[in-house]
């Protein structure tokens, strides 16, 4: 199977691309970093690097930014950091990738706890995460040929511990229990789903 | 109590505008109509409103569109269209609003059902819906002085026929029960609910 991932460099997309390495082909992608460079904010970018991967039967995207900063001083700038990366950057890969997809090809996106369990801070995040989830399941009725889209939803995963003091009473959710998530996405038969690991 | 509604002369914002006179000071907006206008798509026009209105008690958002359209088709600028006006105007709705509303306050924003039981065409809208659903959850931990925050999401409405026949097994609902639901969220004590109307 050719799998895409994007944010593959990234706390979870290391243990994510570590996992399905073996019998498939792996393309890893950043802006920075990977075997090609995309920048999920710029279409252009993204419609480049699309037709440098060719056809593609995965894409996994673990990556996307957000604003964490409180309610009371934000402005809609802070609120749009979250819009522009992590919910137009992931629903841009889905839009343009359909076009390069094999039937039977999933894409797997990543949302996460902060949507349904909020936080302090969190009101970005959340919404963004709102976005792509619902974004995920409406898709799913829609993408032909066979193909599925699933949303991963984590809780603050083990290997971010800068993150802990954010999720006062949050169990920090084992790499092995999100990277199997992915896996489930990409070599199960889910499709619409908000697959929640916390 | 000073109740802004925003969207007062849309076919839900008349029908909630009728059901909360009476005792109650009403404030009805729009870009075109009501007795203020406002663009909600516009910082500088949101924030010219609150000036005109002053404090107030209670802010109903019933606006916001989205792009309905095949996701096969779609490209990010369509995509943008919900993400503009129905999430960023709500949402800046409340981060101006935040600054003018009385202790004790309450915003009623407008989701719909798209985000929970999608239609086809209707990726935009369900995205859109999600982004503002956990807004609200999120936003009503931070929200200071009593303020509160819901969000109403219904089902296609029976005053909206020309709709019916994108939502195939819908039962549209009435009017009636729409318009509770913006009183309950005004009038009653919940926050951080999606009070679902379907
Ligand atoms: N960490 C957690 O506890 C946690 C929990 C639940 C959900 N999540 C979500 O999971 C996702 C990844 O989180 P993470 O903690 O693994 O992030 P991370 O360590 O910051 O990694 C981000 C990854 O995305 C890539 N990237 C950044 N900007 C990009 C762009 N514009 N275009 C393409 N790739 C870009 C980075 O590579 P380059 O540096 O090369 O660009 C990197 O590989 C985020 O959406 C996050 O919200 C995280
Ligand atoms: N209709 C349904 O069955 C249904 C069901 C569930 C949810 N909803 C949601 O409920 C909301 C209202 O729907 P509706 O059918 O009542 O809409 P509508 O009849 O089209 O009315 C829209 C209202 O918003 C105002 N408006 C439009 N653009 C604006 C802007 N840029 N700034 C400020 N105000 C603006 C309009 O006034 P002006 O013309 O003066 O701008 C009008 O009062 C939408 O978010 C919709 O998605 C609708």
């Amino acid at each position: 199977m050719k799998i895409i991932i994007v944010g593959a460099s990234g706390t979870i997309g290391k243990k994510v691309t570590e996992a399905l390495r073996g019998e498939n082909e792996i393309i890893t992608a950043g802006s920075k970093s990977g075997d090609i460079q995309v920048d999920i904010s710029s279409t252009e970018s993204i419609e480049a690097f699309y037709k440098q991967t060719g056809n593609f039967d995965a894409l996994i995207s673990v990556t996307g930014n957000a604003y964490f900063g409180p309610l009371k001083t934000m402005t809609i700038k802070d609120f749009d950091i979250g819009l522009q990366s992590k919910v137009r950057g992931q629903v841009n890969l889905v839009l343009i990738g359909q076009h390069y997809i094999n039937a039977k090809g999933s894409f797997t996106l990543t949302s996460g706890i902060l949507s349904d369990d909020p936080i302090l801070l969190g009101v970005n995040p959340a919404a963004v995460n709102g976005a792509i989830n619902a974004f995920t399941k409406s898709a799913a009725i829609e993408l032909e040929n066979g193909v599925r889209i699933n949303a991963i939803s984590a809780g603050v995963v083990e290997d971010a511990p800068g993150y802990f003091s954010y999720f006062p009473g949050h169990i920090p959710v084992t790499m092995d229990r999100v990277t199997n998530a992915y896996y489930k996405s990409v070599f199960g038969a889910l499709t619409g789903q908000v697959i929640q690991v916390w």
